[in-house]
């Protein structure tokens, strides 16, 4: 493997905190040559949780097992790095029930009350021995932060990926927070590679899949960064206090407000995570006739090769950006397209802009992150999609990430 | 724009001819810095003609043009190169009346018997002068050569697409030929960038509209280079001969025949002179549930850049084509897939195949061509998709196309 470039989005702090009501153990297993590959949660008691999956028609053994067994509780969660358990076959089921059979008996709970995840390479080998070997060193000596856990599931990700929030509902303060990792294969389906959520409050296992149904479409579901998809995207969110707050219609309303912050806030972490990023993109569909459309232009232009390759190059490629909208074949009006980079006009009225003034454009597109807005002057609907730039850094990434 | 490395792929000696029927004049008129950028083709009487163009929602002026105007009759074809005359607006359109106006003065035409076509950079002022100042070396000293024709339409391609085909009717025998453009912003929704194509007999509109319905799908409509479908696609097929031939059903079979060997040469030229190309890969998807699903799952595999990478960094990495058959979401048996790399096996029966030898592949993948094949063992449907690698050489050619 290449050693990865550090993006220039990594933040200069990272917050940390050792949560409540949770236990975090990370490890070496020996899944990746160097550095922690192993991640156990195991909670105080046995909890909520709500669970989303790629849609992928090849999902990875841990998705086929967690959608087969999990029934919306949970006790323990394991993630490796290093080994996707992807196409593994039975085998690779086989595996998991071994991992867990071995937990469940040290914890003490049900095997449907544990959760697993695997990400890295797709296809290979699965030694199980590799996890359960770690179950004796289960102590209280042995408990991590959660950034040791974000940490420990990342795979070509170039810095942790965790997020904080504080909430007051009623008077009763408590945190929401999470970890993700990501990096490449990012057109999530549903959530990121791998994104855990945790609520300090009791919450019911529908209103969490409310709050992720309000929330998933407008950030894990609006971030690419090469348009593949993975075999093993998993978000999960869990219930981790018993404090009892009344999730009223106002108060579910704040909730709902505050888990998008951090659902938009990690999302993006793994958009400016992208491998071998030198630009954030965002891309941003105004006046559709439908969200539909707005956010099939957005993919459109936040995909294309060619509008990533000039990004890269600095250069306000306009041009390209009707052609990623012409592809799409939306029923649109070619002549109401008005394209702006940042606050640059570039075309309107069907050509290109009288105002246009190159000096400024390309001094724009020095900046670190891009806007690309286009108003398509149809309807009232709008979308953002976040993408980043195509660069050598990419392929050197991914032209030798086995070897 | 940076100096394009010479495709690999460039064929050690391209077939020319002079053909008859038909006048070739090729310019330098300005539209690019340097080298032939304008062709102009008289036929020597009006023909039959039938023609084909993106699907895009943005189309380019000539596409708007030529299907508003063209009624199935030719006498002149005006290509350009340099500038595609695409997003320019109503202005787009007075430009190709000016210039098309002052060549039927010349040539005495009506103006629904002039073809129009340009390819280049979109959106940019497009000054129609440069063309009609040619206007007045349309004679016999000037004439030029099928090959002379195939280099003057060139962008970003590094060498001329060219074929010529003999066929032979009820002992008559005739050419069948075309030139084709291509290079970047590839995967055509009806033909690439700029086709042409010849046929020395006389043949009816709805008859070559008929080869056509026949032969696009398998050649132009199943390839690719970036995903990117450009502004300005185009095939334009030409009767240029009044040779009378009995266009019964066998005979008509046997030119179908001739016109699929000769569509699938051009349009692989077209993807073996792809940007930055260091392979070719040739994805075929067998045994689908339907065609749509074969060509679903072949384009997400040729699409996808993380294959692309790997091919370019000679990695049989197997787990990324189940990921892109994955992401189609296409209804299919995980365990059923049997993918081979060449004659090389990969997996099969939902894992990692005990057949698998890594010497033999990591050989294999040393080739120039790559054959990705990928039996889903659900029906009776196959499709191939041509496609090419992704370099550092694409990277540098569209960071850097405009500058």
């Amino acid at each position: 493997m290449v050693n990865k470039m550090i993006s220039i989005f990594k933040p200069k702090k990272i917050k940390d905190f050792n949560p409540i009501g949770l236990n975090i153990y990370t490890f070496n297993a020996g899944f990746k040559k160097k550095g922690k590959d192993l991640l156990l949660i195991i909670f105080d008691k046995t909890i909520n949780v709500c669970c989303v999956y790629s849609k992928t028609s090849t999902p990875s053994a841990p998705i086929i097992w967690d959608k087969k067994n999990n029934k919306g509780r949970v006790k323990a969660l394991v993630v490796n790095s290093g080994n996707a358990n992807a196409h593994t076959g039975k085998d690779g089921l086989k595996i998991i029930d071994k991992y867990v059979k071995a937990l469940t008996i040290i914890i003490k709970c049900k095997t449907n009350e544990v959760l697993v995840s695997s990400t890295g390479v797709i296809g290979e080998k699965f030694n199980p021995n590799l996890i359960i070997n770690k179950f004796e060193k289960l102590n209280s000596k042995n408990k991590n932060s959660l950034l040791e856990g974000a940490k420990s599931i990342m795979t070509t990700d170039t810095f942790p990926k965790i997020s904080i929030k504080n909430i007051n509902l009623d008077n009763q303060s408590f945190k929401i927070y999470g970890i993700a990792k990501g990096s490449g294969m990012i057109q999530p389906n549903m959530g990121t590679m791998l994104v855990y959520i945790f609520i300090e409050c009791e919450i019911s296992k529908k209103l969490m899949s409310r709050l992720l149904k309000n929330n998933l479409d407008n950030t894990f579901n609006s971030i690419t960064v090469d348009s593949d998809t993975s075999t093993s995207d998993t978000l999960m969110i869990f219930s981790v206090s018993s404090k009892k707050i009344n999730l009223n219609k106002k108060n579910f309303k704040k909730l709902n407000y505050k888990i998008n912050e951090l659902m938009h806030d990690l999302s993006l972490q793994v958009v400016k995570d992208g491998e071998g990023i030198s630009k954030l993109i965002r891309v941003n569909v105004l006046n559709a006739r439908s969200k539909k459309q707005a956010k099939k232009i957005a993919f459109s232009i936040a995909n294309s090769p060619l509008i990533k390759t000039a990004v890269a190059g600095e250069d306000a490629n306009w041009g390209r950006v009707i052609m990623a909208i012409g592809k799409t074949e939306e029923n649109i009006y070619q002549n109401k397209i008005r394209i702006m980079f940042g606050n640059y006009i570039v075309c309107e009225n069907g050509s290109i802009s009288k105002k246009i003034n190159i000096r400024k454009l390309d001094n724009y597109m020095k900046n670190k992150t891009i806007d690309i807005n286009v108003k398509l002057n149809l309807g009232k609907f709008n979308h953002t999609v976040y993408g980043n730039d195509l660069t050598f850094e990419y392929l050197k990434i991914n032209s030798d990430y086995r070897s």
